[in-house]
């Protein structure tokens, strides 16, 4: 598909899904159009794109060229004259920008409602909030308008919102992705992030973007051999968490150490300590430093277009004396170094990304505290200089929930390796060729999958004997007469799954099959006409009864 | 299952698979038995154990506890007191330990063909050779014996048996894996590795067997932002190979550029010319210093289970004068530099593994020729300090062909990563709920979808209504009397072909569509008795238009 006919799609979906507030300036589509032509001129000519085709929100804190950078406040708007250099790597590589997206202003919140653009309404659920405060930038993904979208991330931004809209959000090492070309929110910690649907999507998005920092590399990270070895806090330590939300966290838990991880408790206390000090202490005086004047002057100019809470939490920063910056300092790195402790040989630490997901409602009765309570997990990785990587990890009630992996600066690499033991295997139920002793066992081994019992369907099912080479069984659902038919239960990775199911000759398909203890899973079955006319042997119960008949 | 089954079932293919040569010594039944009930005793415990039930077998040249340490030669064998460090990071990690697998003895060779104990016959065609020296190693790993094995790699002898058997083997940086409790063959330059059918899965042994190395460790690798850089050379410096293996790797090269990375061409003559200084050079003689003084010992006893050829090859080490090592020193220190100008930048070179599969005849004609042949690739790794990821990549002829990532020391992780672009995304036909428009595309994208082009199905289906939630119809092959039904075609990982599998609800299937372009994708179908007794709507051309009858 050309990456005309992508643009043309998403302005589609744009028009589809009626979230006005995701944008703050799309682009003109006519403009954007020509770009894609361009795009597909070069590729056509052969110039490599690898990018080629790819959508590209960027929150609206990010320079872009030919529109304005507000940072969610339009009387701050500025013309930037070249694209931040996060930006300009991408569309080096052919990802289209379709506009600047809506955020907490100044990128000062974690609701993703602090805005004159309107509250970003959740991708799953519009009466809950989108997270902030690249709010826009995670619901155009989530809703499948465009594939990349970039972030920015001081207390969470670019990891609150992956988590409440489903989505992949990375918050690399401090320095590794440039800053230049960003609204400074505390200048010191911001990081430029990136969202995906999918964590492959992100990490190419992340290749283009990430140079070596301005800054003292340290030692390469080393670990001491061994499996991959999760930190995680003792429950009462996660404080109050959602219905539901406790169980989603086991569940992610045990799932890392069902894939070979091995589980250790660490003391969670420097981490919300420094948590709470990044909002409640001195360091948001540094927010002020960043946009204190504009906003003063704005103020005393009457605009309009001031959110008033994000105008409190600074303007009340401007007070804040300069020793208590430095007693916060100090405090900081004795919690560092606790941290450092707490973290000393795990690869990471694994926490909800938030204790919960508040509705819009419960957010505009308390707007601080609501917004207080969501960067409880997020708030202290920047200030100890951690790298992170939000992901799924599955649903509670038919919402996303989502979970982080915290680890030492320059392990982003390890850190999105180790976020793939989220990915479970599957299983399958065979009942043909494919048995552990029949002649396409081998290619279930190649995909990596092991043998994990031996059973039967439950008794719903009659099994034909197919005219095909190798011979081969087509396993019928019918309820009522039918009968167990011998199954091998095989575990793999998704991936084998989805290319056994590439390889997979016809009439041979792949569904669901019911199995003797009620459960279900991912088996071999076959095309309706494959079965008129074919002999019925369900009576030896399974294909290798029929084979020694 | 538990790991006792899992013993009893890898006995019971060893002998069904019949391939006596694979092993020097294979553990005693019962002892291993009774290793594997401690492990479950210890899971049923609750001991965290990440490599429970994984079976592994270890390159004979590696020190197992309880077993003799041969490599190769029986009238070398000494009784390890204890296990390699890599060999008890697994054990300790639940990994059971089967037996010790054939080589080319001392390590020197890549056929698999020089040993007392027989030629290693190939995993999937026993006319040609297994590739050597981890012969027994890398076949045992192919045909499902065991999960992980251990090899070593000097020359190339952890990735050629890999390629040839169509798996994967993972050649760490130099350090990594201590080589402790291994009989050296050129002690500088030798590394433990490992197989597995996965890459997932080798990733994690290795995770497991991985310290920081005895060595000034290097700055972090860095590289400037944007897209994987994949540097290939000319065609004509890849010299002869087998008939279809340079088309195999054009594909590979292919593949690699379409899924994002930048192709650039190097000059491989410093790859080729310190590969031929191997064992045509000075180095050769640290081979001697290893075991020359046995082996000459051993011809004076009379000893008859030494190889020929590898006496041939070590014996005539002996002469090699110390002045041709330091001119050699200097002519490789020289070709390195060239090399890493050649690589800079790059993330990774990208080669066949080797040039071609010989016979066990051809082999038998020539064993110097044919061995000296096969390193062309491999040989000059570890002389120039690189790490490198052996990864399967197609077929040739029906017999598997394998190339190799080769990258700076410690990017071993981010070759790993850069292999992952072999495995190509795979389409998706498309006919009712999931269309882009209706209800259930938004799983599509979530799991990291995106739509290819419109088209039909080839003119042999038929479409049925099913009584489904929500509404879905149901795509019948039935050849004559069928017709053209619209489809889209979206692109996704198999990760997420197989995810969307896992997912699928009765009576819906994937198998196999005919398109109207007459190629074939993955797409949805239904089970057989969903279509009985529902409304035919062949008639509205697909799903949409009879939505809008």
């Amino acid at each position: 598909m050309s990456t005309l006919t992508r643009v043309q799609l998403a302005y589609a979906r744009i028009r589809a899904v009626d979230r006005p507030e995701i944008w703050i300036d799309l682009r003109n589509r006519p403009e954007v159009e020509a770009e894609a032509r361009a795009i597909d001129a070069r590729l056509a000519a052969g110039t490599h794109l690898p990018l080629a085709g790819r959508l590209l929100a960027v929150k609206g804190n990010i320079d872009v060229h030919g529109l304005p950078t507000t940072a969610g406040c339009p009387a701050y708007a500025y013309h930037p004259e070249t694209d931040a250099p996060a930006v300009a790597r991408l569309r080096a590589a052919g990802a289209i920008v379709l506009g600047t997206t809506n955020l907490d202003q100044f990128a000062t919140g974690l609701v993703g409602t602090r805005s004159p653009h309107g509250a970003v309404r959740n991708a799953h659920d519009p009466t809950r909030i989108s997270g902030g405060s690249s709010s826009g930038s995670a619901v155009a993904v989530a809703l499948g308008i465009v594939d990349l979208a970039l972030g920015t991330d001081t207390a969470g931004s670019g990891r609150v919102p992956a988590a409440f809209n489903g989505i992949v959000g990375l918050k690399p090492t401090r320095g590794l992705v440039p800053t230049t070309g960003v609204v400074p929110a505390c200048a010191s910690l911001d990081c430029v992030t990136v969202f995906a649907r999918t964590l492959p999507e992100a990490e190419q998005a992340l290749a283009h973007m990430a140079a070596p920092p301005d800054r003292a590399l340290p030692p390469l990270p080393q670990r001491t051999p061994g499996p991959w070895r999760i930190a995680v806090p003792e429950r009462a330590q996660l404080g109050e968490l959602d219905e539901g939300w406790a169980e989603a966290y086991e569940r992610a838990v045990t799932q890392m150490a069902a894939a070979g991880a091995e589980i250790r408790t660490l003391d969670l206390t420097p981490f919300t300590e420094a948590a709470a000090m990044l909002y409640q202490g001195a360091f948001v005086a540094e927010r002020y430093t960043a946009v204190g004047s504009f906003i003063d002057k704005a103020i005393a100019d009457g605009v309009t277009s001031l959110d008033p809470t994000v105008v409190d939490i600074i303007t009340r920063a401007r007070d804040i004396p300069a020793h208590r910056l430095f007693a916060d300092q100090d405090r900081l790195a004795a919690l560092a170094t606790h941290a450092r402790t707490e973290l000393a040989d795990a690869d990471a630490l694994l926490l909800p990304t938030t204790p919960g997901h508040p509705t819009l409602a419960e957010v505009a009765a308390d707007p601080l505290g609501a917004n207080a309570r969501l960067g409880r997990f997020t708030n202290s990785t920047n200030l100890f200089d951690l790298a992170a990587v939000a992901a799924p990890a599955g649903e509670v009630n038919g919402l996303p929930f989502g979970v982080m992996l915290i680890g030492p600066a320059f392990t982003d690499d390890r850190l999105a390796t180790i976020t793939r033991l989220l990915q479970p295997e599957t299983r399958l139920a065979v009942v043909g060729a494919h048995l552990s002793d029949q002649p396409l066992n081998p290619q279930l081994r190649s995909l990596g999958a092991r043998l994990d019992r031996t059973t039967t369907t439950a008794p719903v099912y009659r099994l034909h004997a197919l005219d095909t080479t190798p011979p081969k069984p087509g396993l019928v659902h019918v309820g009522e007469g039918g009968a167990a038919i011998e199954t091998e239960i095989w575990q793999l990775p998704p991936e084998g799954l989805g290319r056994l199911l590439t390889a997979l000759p016809r009439p041979m398909t792949l569904g669901t099959v019911e199995l003797a203890d009620g459960t279900r899973a991912p088996g071999f079955l076959c095309e309706p006409t494959a079965v008129t006319d074919t002999p019925d042997i369900t009576e030896y119960g399974g294909w290798r009864g029929y084979l020694a008949r």
